[in-house]
């Protein structure tokens, strides 16, 4: 049911397609009387937007947010928070030689089975372009989780076979913002970056791990059974395209251990900041995984809506390695699935 | 608010405490007119009890299901089906002692941060007692699949760092229940039962990984944006007790890859048979990897309600290794979960 | 969706058949911390019960429930409370002649025709029996309500065309539960008792109004726009079985007024208090119109499933006017809805 | 939790405040392949505008929709429809004295109690306005239930005292649109107006009754239990501004006879088209009523932020009489909760 609706208390609905006229959502429970910092949100959406870096796709959007209603004289209302962003630099005739073109590892066959047909302009709903409205929603959040003292920090922590060597724990993630790739560890970024040129140059794609740090969260937050923290997370971080994996804490490596080796103690924090699903004070963290892009330059066999194989040779504007533009995107969702909980938290005691 | 229901249009809520009276639960939405099978619903409780084999927990429970509604002349009304399993071998003053204690790894300190306090008997609420309720709506919607041709096929695919070292399309997966461990590779299964009875014996615990495969799940199933297929299967697997990780299809391996070399061909489904959020008619697979269970025998350090040191040696009944059992908690979310988004694909389409 | 769920953050989920094995429900999102009081639950489940005058149906049922969780030490964990209520007295002996028969004003054909089949045990899950499970949850909500100093009181303000003469601030309303027949005028009560009783012996059925009063809800519950909260009051009262009508105050005596006439000044209170949606702090009151019940003994033409015109004397046991009995089920919906509602309003300001 | 959204699969959220830059909304789960008719939807529009004739409020509103996604050529896609409409004529100076005022009958005192503040501008989210984002979903869910040969018909039955003197059956409802006041009864018709022009010289207002009619609803639509049909109904209805009653069928009518002259037969149709919350293939009738609106330009007494009494002769532009403009809103309301729970009905049956 909750398709275009992430949330529950702190509900985000989004609409657009990449070559519509505009994308879009609304924000609805988000509580009267905090503060809204427009230029912080035009930040947010720079992050994001693309064309920021010669890293990623070209394309040209400004990202402008109108935001409709909910907010009056500096603040929010309590009422829903409607908001859109045109799409300026469409192109539409980039896409339509894909009308009926099923390209590989994207969604139009898909689209086409469940629906029927589909938008097929540059790839319609299923564009991660739908990414920009969360990051509207993530930058209200955000507002509102500072007033508690939360901070959310993600970063570039693989790309490829380029890992980050040092725990999220020695890095300084204020550093984050100053590279190009948002990797706070400056020798890694720098190979990072000339993979990502390499791939680039050879008109191919990489993916990697974002790994994301939130710190201030008090203990009690998360539903425990069906919405435990991790689970609505993993959730929110899943629904991102082009994510493939979700680690809580350790993650796989804690698979790899006994209990009496994996069990924290007050030191350590493999859990991830999270037991039985609710938050017990210490840093929340987890890893996400991206596959490469699925859109390519170089020349690939796929099949057409007849299902006939034909060839296909990628000419849209489109990014090597997603993962700098997807961390505001990764902060975004936590900081929506963390302030959803946190309004939940609100009601679990009399 | 979905805290203990879990769904959209089949939706299963649970009640009840690993020591209180009875677990249970409420299925509403199953529609009316699927043949029910009692035994085929006992066959599966069978799977996932305690004390079936020298490999998990002794304690004995019979997890007698009693349906109480919304069943008729053998088949399902439409009308809720609400279901009980009486708590027969509590044995409450195994546990008293952890009144004060907060268990390494465990729920305990952070229940009692959410809710002020807790039903400390065996781990309350968030024992994985309260699994066995998953089991049964589990059941209850393969009933369904299975009317769909659909199959759900778990296994333990490692056990700590022994692995099964083929894919799943090179193993017969009817081996599996003939397993004690529930891993079809006899040579691997061999080799992990022996990691845990050698754990077993050091009063420790180890975790693994089970792999979930799903048969025949026509091409259009999963809702874009929000509720990807992978992220309502991520959801539903990070909800299980224990679990930190999951991995869509090749997961991390499809980070380490070039798109040229990731992007599938008709041959292959590295992508698990989900594109853009939605099936696309192959086999859907993933990976859930679990920790080791936190409650072990061996004399650990942790903290009690008073924020004091003290020493723990654990006394209940506990599993050593929960994966064999948690095979089919895995296959039931996946049912569960599969079952509600092919319902809310009826309606997607005029 | 929440076709047996009713609430967003206290939800009540019920399940059962009035001829089967038991009902029940589970309640979610009940806070911690609430003393819970098992005394006044029975004493509730008595007001509703069958059998307790000779003004209502002699069906015999103790309507003892069974708290099975989410109570721990005398108060509510924050977990969820699972109940059930064997059917004791069902006599399905009594119904099967019903089969095949459609009764006038019933729901048998809609069942028939929604479901493909269903259990005609006694109207199965159609049976008003199914609002004894609600009265167990409006006791859970008023026992967290009176924390809070809010009561509420209905009482039976008119069977047929005969009603109580005074407004509800002219009447003592700890006097409808010394009057069998639930209504606090004494003189209208003897005229409402001597009506149902000569309607009884001519095998037939009268209906009437229920008011519902609500005392001590302060400014700010409930939520404009698409659930406003007379709005969700209107739908608590019309989902109880033979409510035909909802008047917010004044109702429609309100269409009949110029809005100078109608508009309220402090001392008034003709909106009932509630204003766009919202509580005024005023008194909550409303009018609650119940047809006459469907089941008689007089003998009526209806058809059956084959369509044919068949005549029909009902020989269960059923009640005359069903309004007495209904008294304790408006409260409890009242309960219910306005306790999720103030929950909500906790989350609407920062 | 659903404040500013409705319905289950087919959901309509609305944003925007009467004097904000613009309202509009998004719609949910509306499937794909409908053939949409922008020149209906505009039709639509414009039976709710204002201006549209001298008994309603002159603020002059084009209303024109601009759709912004969902929609490719000419069908629905099965994504979200996002829209906005424009405010134009807002002239915020007419309503900058009210900022301390709180209007009787107003939301006034009561959006100040829930949210600490609010948009006073022209009533903000409280505003009518925000019904024109409900005629646009009324609209599309018009548009697809035609195909299934449902019409929704709503008329003026009553105007203060002046009601129209034959059921529904007796009247030509095509002759609706023909009259300026929404009556098909002309004689009836007439007296309204007068009516009308007398109050509105008065500087008063009046309420009244719509009875809305719904022919072609198949057997088997309503969910039983919590969302019986006319529960639905009611919640839809009782959600316009202005709306304190419902009567499903004969309602209180129902109320005033016996069993045995209530129960339907084959030629009547008292339960209005519901029995046990499900269609039963009649026609769906109900009835709505309306206070007065509360804005009149006579002086009344009030009282400000401060608690002291004022005086207060409202200057904006407002309706005598919203009854022949609430048409199109509650069939359009109508027209939401049938489609939402038709799509519902697909999933019920195996």
């Amino acid at each position: 049911m909750a398709s275009n609706t992430f949330g529950n208390l702190f509900r985000i609905t989004t609409f657009g397609e990449s070559h519509g006229i505009a994308i879009g959502g609304v924000m609805d429970g988000f509580p009267a009387g905090i503060a809204i910092d427009l230029d912080f949100l035009q930040s947010e959406m720079n992050r994001r937007r693309p064309g920021q870096s010669d890293l990623v796709t070209p394309r040209n959007e400004p990202d402008a947010v109108e935001i409709l209603s909910g907010v009056f004289e500096g603040k929010s209302t309590g009422t829903p928070i409607g908001f859109i962003i045109r799409n300026k630099d469409q192109r539409s005739h980039d896409y339509t030689d894909l009308k009926e073109v099923y390209r590989p590892g994207h969604a139009d066959f898909t689209y086409d089975s469940k629906f029927g047909f589909r938008d097929y302009r540059g790839g319609g709903r299923s564009s991660a372009r739908e990414t920009a409205a969360r990051v509207v929603a993530g930058a209200f959040a955000k507002m509102a989780l500072r007033t508690l003292g939360i901070a959310i920090n993600a970063y570039v922590s693989g790309v490829k076979d380029v890992h980050v060597p040092l725990p999220y724990t020695q890095l300084d993630l204020a550093l984050t913002e100053k590279s190009p790739v948002r990797c706070p560890h400056a020798p890694t970024a720098e190979r990072m970056i000339k993979l990502i040129e390499q791939v680039r140059d050879e008109k191919d794609s990489v993916g990697g791990l974002i790994t994301c740090v939130v710190l201030g969260v008090l203990p009690g937050v998360g539903e425990p059974v069906f919405d435990k923290l991790h689970a609505v997370l993993a959730h929110a971080m899943m629904s991102i395209n082009a994510v493939k994996s979700y680690e809580q804490g350790d993650g796989l490596s804690a698979t790899l251990r006994k209990g009496s080796e994996n069990n924290d103690s007050k030191e350590t924090n493999r859990d991830g900041g999270i037991q039985g699903g609710i938050s017990n004070g210490k840093d929340i963290w987890f890893k996400v995984g991206f596959k490469p892009v699925s859109t390519i330059g170089k020349p690939q066999q796929t099949t057409n809506s007849a299902g006939e194989e034909v060839s296909l040779e990628a000419k849209g504007r489109h990014d090597p390695c997603v993962l700098p533009r997807a961390v505001p995107i990764v902060e975004s969702m936590a900081a929506i699935a963390l302030f959803d909980q946190i309004l939940l938290q609100r009601t679990n005691r009399w």
